[in-house]
């Protein structure tokens, strides 16, 4: 081993990380990561030059050894826009498991509000402070996308593609076609939604976007028209969609089935028509997407996402991007599923007996 | 003022704390505070030399400013036993926003379990990285509160009281009175309790042993004999309250009022008697404790807590430890008030018409 390629003693970082390393041993980060994890696609004669190189620069790759290269603050930073809402908190938790494990402690950036993420993005605290970023449901903007770029550091989305940013999410349009599609077939044809206020706080989350598009596509696709005056807006949570039911009684017409954007939208919507004595399923279906944990108490019929898993599966992804085990940016898609409980049914005016 | 109190130029740190800007003026930090936020209890001639302290040590109060002698990683450790839980989720957004206002990060520790609690304290990774300790309604051992009294920092507790620190919290015997004196004024003699699991994944909620106390107390205050079997154990959140309310079915009489320890319990009470058809509150009424965000779906009456003020004034209380405004171990009790709604009516065998 020539004594250009080895740094000298000097020069020697006190902590030597991973790039150190695979300097050294004259090989990848990805293979240093490799043949310390045992994986075996490496072989003997390089992983031994690893190890050799990993004993000669005191160099562990355990989670507790400070100062690798790939994770020189061993924190990442989980930047979420409302902490308090289940998908949030949910996801949240899934991710803190997996980064935990691996040795990873969690800055947590509650947005809450559009100036905060403002303010966030002025400041801009993660630098120094954390290793890699993953970013929950966040819409950004080019300016947003490039303060994140110019960190150059890991970053994971979950819950809304980035383009060029790795992510995990379930495919929006898809699961607004199970929930629509299952509408349509019990015969139901006058379906409202109620979606997600499009400048929700003015956050403008990137899947109510899509969800609207997906309502469309998914009626049309049946042959049903899409109707503008049947799409209303709630901000999002339990008194929007209490509110947006609201404003749909008082139209013209009461359609036979409401899909809504989200479970907390579906479930306030559904205290409304109990409040109004309104029979569900039987005057009107109601559906909403997330298997929310509070779907099976209101019985409600929905799409299922696994929420703790995307967590989980977003971690997993920045680990392996900070490993340098992964380095394109991909697009992981979780399958959504049909729940069917008690708030839909045959739309009344054609039920057997109607 | 004398060459020996101020400090030289070479000792002096790069960025002066409150600490030396006290020194150099001959007051204490809590005075220095005070000064510079123009609190009117200092003299004008006190106020100007600490005025000039701060200025000849380039010393600001501004939270951007690092350095702070109180602040020197500007982050606070939250420590939460489960994120996904309402209540903790809520608690949480509420102390986030007065920190983050402040100028501090949070650093969030999500035990998740026992296992996961007693590496935390093993490894005590709040050593260097943080300011000061919140911790939410975690009961805490005497070796665990010796780990965290051996950091040295300030510390502030939600919803659980510990001796000797500063916290924020509901009287808890207090909330099961109300709820259990609501049940006895509408008649109701026969009240089960559906009660956190005292071992809830090996958490034992401090809270769930005052509920509990509280209830019999409730009870006997009355005149109503407290009955051992009246009282089941369910695991926080809502199927440990479907399971237990299932439990109450299976035995020899039915009560003819529930009190759940917390809203969650309730609502997965109410789930199991909605499924087995019994009428609430025809058969039996449910009362519980939070005003959870679902309560008013599920029309569950109940006492309500104010989550978010109290995560703000535990933060606050922090905030005022750390610039040293307060140095008493205070104990906040924030009240608690009934919130009537539909689940709760006169017991059916005393109905005026039953």
């Amino acid at each position: 081993m020539s004594e250009d390629v080895q740094p000298s003693r000097a020069q020697r970082p006190r902590h030597a990380g991973i790039i150190d390393v695979a300097t050294l041993a004259g090989v990848s980060p990805a293979t240093v990561s490799r043949s310390l994890r045992g994986h075996d696609n490496v072989s003997a004669a390089t992983r031994q030059r690893v190890l050799e190189a990993a004993r000669e620069l005191s160099y562990s790759a355990s989670p507790q050894a400070s100062g690798l290269a790939s994770g020189r603050t061993r924190t990442i930073g989980v930047v979420v826009p409302f902490v308090t809402r289940w998908f949030f908190a949910t996801a949240v938790a899934g991710a803190y498991d997996v980064l935990h494990e691996a040795g990873y402690d969690v800055l947590l950036y509650h947005l809450g509000s559009p100036d905060s993420r403002d303010r966030f993005f002025e400041r801009m605290p993660l630098a120094r402070r954390v290793d890699a970023v993953l970013t929950l449901s966040l819409p950004l903007n080019e300016e947003h996308t490039l303060a994140l770029r110019a960190l150059d550091m890991p970053l994971v989305t979950l819950g809304a593609r980035l383009p060029g940013v790795a992510g995990v999410r379930i495919d929006d349009a898809a699961a607004v076609r199970q929930a629509v599609y299952h509408l349509i077939h019990q015969g139901h044809e006058e379906i409202a939604m109620i979606a997600g206020d499009e400048d929700d706080r003015g956050f403008g989350f990137l899947s109510s976007r899509a969800r609207r598009a997906g309502f469309r596509q998914a009626l049309e696709s049946a042959g049903i028209a899409f109707r503008e005056d049947l799409v209303v807006s709630g901000e999002y949570g339990i008194e929007g969609g209490a509110q947006a039911m609201t404003a749909l009684m008082a139209g013209p017409t009461l359609p036979t089935a409401v899909f809504a954007e989200y479970d907390e939208l579906a479930i306030g919507a559904l205290r409304t028509l109990r409040r109004a004595s309104i029979p569900v399923p039987g005057r009107i279906s109601v559906i909403g997407i997330d298997d929310h944990e509070m779907a099976s108490v209101v019985d409600l019929t929905t799409v299922a996402q696994p929420v703790p898993d995307q967590g989980a599966a977003a971690s997993r992804l920045l680990l392996d991007i900070l490993d340098g085990r992964s380095v394109e940016p991909v697009d992981v898609v979780v399958p959504t599923r049909l729940v069917v409980r008690g708030t839909t049914g045959a739309p009344f005016s054609r039920a057997p007996d109607g």
